[in-house]
């Protein structure tokens, strides 16, 4: 019984309180009866609500409500969804009542309210407000309050919204904020050479997956050196969640890496390297730089043969790496019973040379050979 | 068969020139292949339009044409309906050459167009532009140019348009511009006062048609005295077509006045006189001011009795005017046969005496014909 009562007298106030739904993109909100006086006891609400991406913007052309201590017989009351903006009563301010004058009120969203109330009774007659609202255009491009919100590289402001775009040379990303860099086909097939973070030493770009890939010939291994200097997104507790650095090597993955610590020098022992750099849609970081060179397989030693040298002594052959085998005077390079005057042989891929190194033998013994 | 070619040749111009129509309220153009080079030979135009009560603003984020002197090669043009607003071509800014750079076309109506244009050869390759555009709001209560467009009294501004309001006491004309006021009703019935245009001396209301009522009893006649200065909006050529004062006064009828001359003194001989005033909706005049009196109808002169006085004794006596006869010590007031110290006539509104003028006799004669 108790609970019917108190709904009854919820309905009652649900319904004196008369709300007033404005949707258009301006409008004029007065007083009942205006210009001439309002009534006694009345209450109305007009909501104003426009579309998103617009502000709405409130200002009075005539206000005269019967004064009162802070308001509290008669007022206009300006409210956003969550608080209110502003009380007003009387005409001109004083001490402890506020009257709108030329302030304009601009609500923090797209939705705006004006309570008008009028108490039981009035010593003299007052004349009321005479309102007008209308949509105002909110300037993305100029609010940036919500840095996760904002565009990447350019900001359009329109009537109703915004959009962004890229500088040249990048591409917006799906989620219309950030800009990503095509950066997926990057072959590098020198023996020697550098690779660095788009963009760098400046920011790398976001919401970009970028693959650097080394192709070298088996036989080839390749060394990456990392800078000291190393600037990729971190998370102080979880590993590289945001921003990383991959390395595949043959079968032998590295990484992934991110924070200020370089990977510093990576023998990969792979000919054929590929680099994933991954960066998600925010942060400020200047990325990495290496450089790679590559060694070859090695093979063993050379001695020269007696009476013999070998060209160019290295110590240590690779990969690649020739050596020319020479006797000396009075002698003659013997390879399979032929005599020559020099051999040249090559350290393979599988790191064994390419011929075992002839004997040099005397002239003479060969003439008589021969 | 002439003209037959030239229409063919007309058509192929046409089609050449690929034209694309815009009219979303924001939008990016691109040069063809954007951001690879741009072919050669092209034509293209971009006829954005916008709704009334907005303009087009047109903005380059990146611009890379062949330069060539007065860009009469490739080139950008922008235009609205009646002007080229810009010409561009080349990177940057050279005697002869203007590249858009930062700067930011607004179009003066509501319309602008965009033509790129290529020739048959590029020496390099270049890779054209991107641009922006979005409709922006006018404001039409900021934008002062035609004033007979503009609000009298309040404007407001909303995006897409304007409304015009008046201030406290006015009402806005059916026109949505003019306040006039309400002032068909104005009855004036002491026997004197003053009367004057609407908001006098300041300018008076637009679009208004005032009735202001002077009405006494019959036999008074009013006149009225219009202040020296006097000021309504005139032709030089044309009488009064723009505002203008009128005056009735029973079958008699004044003016129109206008101009700065004052109609000065009016003798209605009237008791009901009608003062209209007529205003348009443009002038900024301060009106008139008149003051009002009274004269009743004039009785005839009076003779006071022999042996008797007349109170008050005026060189003329006119309606309503009351005369009190008496006589000298000694005699008495004699009217119809009785006998009285002091007798009253009244001035009437036909202009006659409500009595004639008793005569004086003696105590004793009297007493003796009783």
């Amino acid at each position: 019984m108790r609970s019917r009562l108190l709904f009854s007298a919820f309905l009652w106030i649900i319904s004196e309180a008369h709300v007033i739904l404005l949707t258009e993109m301006f409008g004029e909100i007065r007083t009942p009866n205006f210009p001439d006086s309002y009534p006694s006891e009345s209450e109305l609400t007009w909501n104003i609500t426009v579309p998103d991406g617009f502000r709405v913007r409130l200002y009075f052309m005539h206000f005269d409500l019967e004064p009162s201590y802070l308001c509290e017989y008669d007022y206009a009351k300006v409210e956003s969804e969550d608080q209110v903006l502003a009380t007003f009563c009387g005409k001109e301010n004083t001490d402890t009542e506020q009257a709108p004058g030329q302030q304009v009120i601009t609500s923090p969203g797209n939705f705006l309210s004006l309570t008008f109330r009028s108490d039981f009774s009035n010593e003299e007659r007052y004349t009321g407000f005479d309102a007008h609202y209308s949509a105002v255009d909110v300037d993305e491009c100029a609010d940036k309050s919500d840095e996760d919100l904002m565009c990447d590289h350019y900001c359009h402001n329109y009537i109703g919204g915004f959009y962004c775009s890229c500088r040249f040379g990048y591409l917006l990303h799906t989620d219309n904020r950030t800009c990503k860099v095509e950066c997926s086909d990057n072959l590098f097939t020198q023996r020697s050479g550098v690779i660095t973070s788009a963009d760098y030493p400046n920011s790398y770009p976001k919401s970009s997956d970028c693959l650097y890939r080394i192709e070298l010939e088996e036989g080839f291994v390749i060394n990456l050196q990392f800078d000291d200097v190393f600037d990729v997104e971190e998370h102080p507790d979880v590993s590289c969640p945001y921003d990383y650095l991959k390395i595949k090597a043959g079968k032998r993955e590295y990484g992934p890496y991110c924070g200020e610590k370089s990977p510093g020098r990576i023998e990969t022992g792979s000919n054929s390297v590929q680099i994933l750099f991954h960066s998600d849609n925010s942060g400020d970081n200047t990325g990495w730089r290496l450089s790679y060179t590559v060694t070859g397989t090695p093979c063993p030693d050379l001695r020269p043969p007696v009476n013999g040298k070998i060209e160019p002594i290295q110590s240590k052959y690779t990969f690649k790496d020739q050596a020319v085998i020479s006797c000396n005077p009075g002698y003659h390079v013997v390879k399979d019973n032929v005599e020559m005057e020099s051999f040249q042989i090559e350290c393979r891929k599988d790191g064994t040379w390419s011929n075992r190194i002839p004997t040099c033998q005397t002239t003479e013994k060969n003439m008589r050979l021969s």
